[in-house]
């Protein structure tokens, strides 16, 4: 089989994003494996990376937790104590398996650069950030804050993605080619959200409290947008690349430029029927808006 | 105590960000280490790193020179290299220690995530890049040029913040996030400026010679700002996020969108009166500036 | 003879950015061998570091192989491992040293701030981007894509570079500064190209099949600007910092904003004669530009 | 309390060395964690490695898996891989723990150099070559022979001391310096055994089969002793430093030099009393031998 | 297959260790890995340490180098410099690649603890040792001394295995156990020669020249023994575990003891039919010799 | 300069290896750089080694904690808080520095295989394990126990020589090879002592309490010999190899075999008159001794 065709599985069980179930995951943990095996197989050079990070492993939590271990140690932070840190987390919560499945999906679904799971689970730093994220804000809520922040801080040397632990994100999050993103402690993140590279979620000053935007299932953020403020991004919005945002965007709405505008206008907006966060359309709004064209 | 409690001292001194002294200092490393033993004592998975990087320590300079050599090195620059050059480097030079002082101060004063000084000291990438920095710019000075550029390039590898061993940077600097920001090698930021990630003080040309931004006193630039050549941002200017400036901007006065504007116009500008590199104020000009509604 | 004075030979070849030759490739690797001899006379402490890198290696390719593998391993991927793939790489594909060579003549020749060769080698995250990038793309083309992957996710981590490795990019290319650079499976780069720091050449969709920007001979980049779809930027064009641009854009003009639009307009834009991608003028346009003034 | 002087507590269980309970094993991990805590309060520079050896785990199998797992790892056989492997098997045999806890008690009884547990625990190579064999024994009954090599492999590269994984090991064993200590595949070494450094309990040809000395309890072998072949060495003997070693030692005798004999003679040999595998008594027989008089 | 099952192979070539060739280093590569393969499927924790060792590697020669290259690099001398100059000096001289046979089947062979070919390839230390000291012998006689030297360091630092790279050592070679072998400079080791572990063949003195023992073909030397002065040990001759030997020893004699005699004396030695350095057969002369009786 | 052409210097100080001075040890320094800039220039291979471990350095004593710092580092104990420790012991104690000096004199003068002072300073395990000890030695005696054992065991672990921290070592001491060596916690070693590997001053049993040889000035202790007990080896002596000794030995007498005796026999023992731990004679007395003959 040539590396790069699709594996197929005999019956794979119905898939819905929005219900993730432990067949769901055992599925995504079989076809990981699978791809994994075939690499191997296809790629001797590789073979050896393949089998630490993925074959040797009894689960998809076990490989997590291998891998953040190995990229987020340092000779102060070793691998070992993260291995532990994570795999502890792991089993002491099941949503951040689910969680991790539903991202794993959301990448390959909408992201047609990932051409497999395996793909996205060794590679994606945006994946990755968000799954070591997710422990830090675990452990955030646990009340080990300095923990949490010595992990956020490794997440944000190593990938070069910086949410602070405090930070809510949901589920089904793509955060794609994801260096630079930045998303502040007060900030929330919906469902099915896809989030591009350069993407800021930041507050607004140095007064503690809520300052950072709460983000609508749904939405796309495209590459350089900077969303500042106890903003509200409407369920389906789309903030288009280089938006500028500092105030809150409707529902299943476009925003585009720098200060931000909505296409057709704030008073009677485009509206769109479809899920931008999983559709990834960044682009077709330009029809839209003739006063786009260069 | 609880381990996100504040920790207080009988007697404080005095605190003046623009006289940082030996007292100050003192007390600032103090608190650091009492943090320190706080969290160690709260989190023992923590503890190896805290003592590692800070309680084994007897002074500020020589846990920094520690932390960034640990941080910095690679296989072939040795952290022991590192050390021995930071710990000559700060014992040369008194200032760095009152600069690193400022800075710590300016993070604690400035930015609600920062919850203790020694959260800023071993998790701030914006932090840490600010003072590794200074030692290159101090060889750079010594004509060390081939030291100062590897270590240059260290700190944009590790840190993603990229700022020319020449370039002259105030005290008082908080370079919060700070993945992305680039300053450039004829560039000077003043004192107590607060900069955003993703900021560029950048340069127009291939010609050497005077080619980037002068940053004044107490300026705040907000995140993704691009400000290129040798510009003047007057003291007190707010840069909008997004902001892209090519042309001088007055003192204490705000800039918005790219191409950027003045608040209120260039004629007859809004003038703020306080000093946003202080009080990140990132988005109160909203209100004055009908426009930006989306 | 000071560090940074200038090295000069007998007699150097006339240099032909256009037509690399062997001799060329010969000529570069001997002013970096007496660039590194210098600095290593000059700067004990880092003449370790040069001789490992530079001045134990007997050509080029073995030098960026090293470098490259010492900065790229991670403890998974061992650097015996990646310094074998691509000693073999660069021996099986002379167009990779030659390529390699423009790039560090555009260094030298386009960035004030590139003080040597050797300078450029070590430390411009963006040439050892560019290098290991075209590595993976070698790899790609080979069908060993999941080894290609694993490489592009490598470069990502260590230098925020993200460039997919089936993009195609040409020779005498500057990605200055780099960090945050983001080039997408299908974009196609032209030859002496110059890109800033935080540039997309991002997709617009799920949809797979050609979707990336198409950047032709001699364009410059400014810092921060976003190029989505599968747009035509004209040869010797200029997107200035910022901008975000979505459609065409016509050879040898500029464009300038968010949303982006031409200089003079779109009907009859300002043509420039030079090609920016060389001469890295970012901001001459201001002068053509009455509305651009804050 | 001066780092030197004895912990004390309040009420230390009747300590049995033939029945290592829970309890003991209780005991004796509290008395490391008091020794580590004491220690790390007086040497701050070691505080860093006694919290992530011993200050941070809640077992003493954590601890030594930990501890064992950073000191056996290699390039190629990562740390998180071995620390997983040790806690899986202590986790799954309980004797493991009750052989270390016997072991710590034998080195503290029998060593006068022993000066505390933790000190055992974290330095003595005999100590921790003799827990890792174990755990390499146990993986050879499951059959898993090429990992139990891999790890025999690493503990002779390691501690330089070579016990193959079929060999079979009592409990209350005092490897004492341990260096060079040979084991071979058949031997068997009963309880309460104390061996010096150099020793070798080797085989006697290149048939397999039973081809290695069987030790009694009690058995004190002294340093450079080389016993060879299916001989057995009677519980409680002794066999002098550098003795050659070819035949069976009966029981409670002491053997002396190259060829070994016996002190008073085969036929009537010097008989004793104590067990000098526990009282270490090496030389008190020189009385009983006029010939060895220099 | 059960993973500790011999690997049958369809037609054998006749195997001759006097005349190792191309044909028969081919045979004992597929062997290797076959017998690497069939483990990596058996004990998947192992896997990716077989595939980076052994199975991405498409000779024997690489294998050995990349091995030898992770085991003794250290911070100063980088696995990547190791491995470059193993690689070069395998390519330079076939020999090398003849000796690691004969000695992989020299363990195969004689030892009936070597389970595989991989096991003694993957494992044993004196294997190790052994094909680490040719390279360092093949650079002491180009004249390379300092890096020869540097080797030699590593070498004995790692496997605690120390031969000077000037010794002169044959083929066939099993150093058994190997911790604690010394071998000086002017000492020459003929073929199918077997040494255990702490043998020293040592120098007498200050005075440079020749002053190291002539170790003859066939030769078996005990564990412990000493062997000191330019004196000849005969072919095929067997010294006793622990000998101290000063004198030439005729061929096929055994010595024993301390100081060392010959079984059945000087006038009139036994002499025994085989070769023990290939036999193995340590304690045979006990039945020829009453004294030795304990 | 062929690289192994012996080095020669305008005018030698006067050496007088009772009496090392501060002139002496800067001699030995400059010819140490000598020696390692010859051999970086004949080797570029080893350049980037012998840069970072001698000729980055100002002093002997900033080498040596450089190099040891990264010999005996560890995971758990950073080679910047070793580095830091031996620099900090080196300035509170010249003595330490001194007694390398006379170290390095004895390794050069007495064994003929040590071909320049930068060859015993990188290579000789024995030269850098005695080092390491002074220092550990000066710990225990500022009663910082834990740490000085913590040193121990790594030296013990890295160069496989195990001195107790508070054993007494004089100046001018080989330990030739070095491999196997342990000496016990009461022992005293004389000045211009050589002791080969494998060599044992041991212990008698379980009392604490002086235990362990007092070794005089100018003893040679052979290969492999063992000392046990609290005996008394007179000034001048020499141990054979091989040798067991458990009683006090006269000054200037040779003992030999296991169990040792003296030439000539106890009553009237042979008398030599050099000083051996200096000549390094081993076999000269087998002239004396008609038994010895195999």
């Amino acid at each position: 089989m040539p590396p790069d065709e699709e594996l197929r599985y005999p019956s794979p069980p119905p898939i819905d994003s929005t219900a993730t179930t432990d067949d769901e995951a055992a599925w995504v943990w079989a076809h990981i494996k699978a791809e994994a095996r075939r690499d191997a197989e296809s790629e001797p050079a590789l073979a050896s990376y393949l089998y630490s990070t993925i074959l040797s492993h009894s689960s998809l939590e076990r490989s997590l937790s291998f891998h953040l271990g190995n990229k987020l140690c340092s000779s102060t932070l070793l691998s070992t104590l993260l291995y532990d840190l994570f795999l502890d987390t792991f089993a002491s919560d099941p949503s951040l398996r689910v969680a991790a499945v539903a991202d794993l999906r959301a990448a390959r679904a909408r992201d047609p650069a990932c051409i497999s799971f395996s793909h996205c689970l060794l590679n994606f730093k945006g994946f990755l950030a968000c799954q070591a994220h997710r422990i830090a804000h675990k452990l955030w809520n646990q009340s080990r804050k300095p923990l949490a922040l010595a992990l956020h801080s490794r997440i944000s040397d190593v990938f070069a993605v910086d949410i602070h632990p405090a930070a809510k994100i949901g589920k089904g999050i793509l955060l794609d080619h994801a260096t630079g993103v930045v998303i502040g402690e007060t900030a929330v993140v919906g469902n099915n959200v896809s989030i591009l590279h350069h993407v800021t979620l930041g507050g607004t000053g140095k007064a503690s409290g809520d300052r950072h935007p709460k983000i609508g299932d749904g939405v796309l953020i495209g590459a350089g947008a900077i969303i500042l403020g106890d903003v509200k991004i409407g369920e389906g919005a789309k903030i288009g690349a280089g938006s500028v945002v500092l105030i809150d965007v409707p529902p299943r709405t476009t925003t585009i430029g720098n200060p931000a505008r909505l296409i057709k206008g704030k008073e009677k907006p485009a509206k769109h029927e479809e899920c931008p966060g999983e559709s990834m359309d960044h682009t077709s709004f330009i029809s839209d808006w003739s006063d786009y064209i260069i």
